[in-house]
């Protein structure tokens, strides 16, 4: 599909096709779409876009996307500051918020330790992450992390910087999904969560 | 997955999720991918694909996207214009050009009769098409439509239309895909193939 009847499409088509998981026959298709509603809307579409780059912001404090320096969730006072959720990028803030079940502030990491695609840890939001604990109002750090090798390794790293702050450290819990068929869950996740099995009056409880 | 910490990206995320095939978790997916790109590239993203929409031209003999008021395959002298190849969209002019295998003119329907989808021939580009062929100097004309029910709906609306001109109407020849194994062809392309089986000297010669 080489032959383009038009240069302004086929730059469309090399831009769409940037995008990850979107191909150039994916890209061919969604420019012919683009092409067929109204141009008010496709103008709006396209700024959109570049007044999400130009004009974002981030939290100075939690890296979180945010209107102002510091976001909404930061600057709420009814926020427990003590406690400080530490999550791979803001869709897992929002994943989290979703749940209404954590009152305390967030710390964005931008990313996860991942050698395999070039990422180290210079190059996340940990050393400010250290220094907020190291300021020592923090009594928590729940560590909110996929459960992958990356996300451990990462989880390690992270745990290693604040050993010496004496801060509580905690994972997520892992075991079987809610609401999942016990016979379609991995045997890793059953295995574990046969070993950390709760007393059933704990459960109960909440 | 409400709770957006930007309005900016909220509107960002709407603007993509309308894209055909992204839904909402998607385009968050790919907002936050074009937050981590270069300023630059995302503003010639945005806009190559507002310039896309807003300069666009069509050929107003075929249809098909141009730069020009006539496309280039229309306006080069090399084509037969005798022989017109008649296309659902710009794509399948794309298609058949690669194939090499076609050195006539196109005319692009922008579509295909689909009363499911509330498409009518008079949505489509048909009544240029008869006004070309009446026009005398076109000796055949190839349909190279979608081989399903509403493929076949616009090929025989077409050709009732073309009756009069005593054009001649071809269309693309049906079978089991070149390379494709016998045990994967579905069954009535399969019994079609059998029935309309080809004297095999012909096949030799091509």
């Amino acid at each position: 599909m080489e032959h383009y009847p038009s240069r302004l499409l086929e730059e469309a088509v090399n831009e769409l096709s940037r995008l990850p998981g979107i191909g150039r026959r994916g890209a061919l298709r969604l420019a012919l779409h683009l092409l067929k509603q109204d141009a008010a809307d496709v103008n709006r579409f396209g700024n959109a876009i570049i007044r999400l780059r130009n004009n974002i912001n981030y939290c100075t404090s939690c890296h979180n996307i945010s209107e102002s320096e510091v976001c909404s969730i930061c600057a709420n006072p009814r926020r427990d500051n003590s406690q400080i959720c530490v999550v791979q990028d803001i869709r897992d803030v929002m994943a989290v918020e979703n749940t209404s079940q954590f009152n305390g502030l967030y710390h964005v990491l931008g990313g996860i330790i991942s050698p395999m695609d070039g990422i180290g840890p210079g190059q996340l939001n940990i050393d400010s992450l250290v220094e907020k604990v190291n300021s020592g109002k923090i009594s928590e750090v729940i560590m909110a992390l996929s459960a992958t090798m990356e996300g451990d390794t990462t989880v390690f790293y992270i745990s290693k910087k604040l050993r010496d702050s004496g801060v509580k450290i905690s994972i997520l819990a892992r075991g079987v999904a809610i609401g999942g068929e016990l016979e379609y869950a991995d045997e890793v996740t059953l295995g574990r969560s046969i070993l950390n099995r709760v007393p059933y009056e704990n459960v109960l409880i909440k």
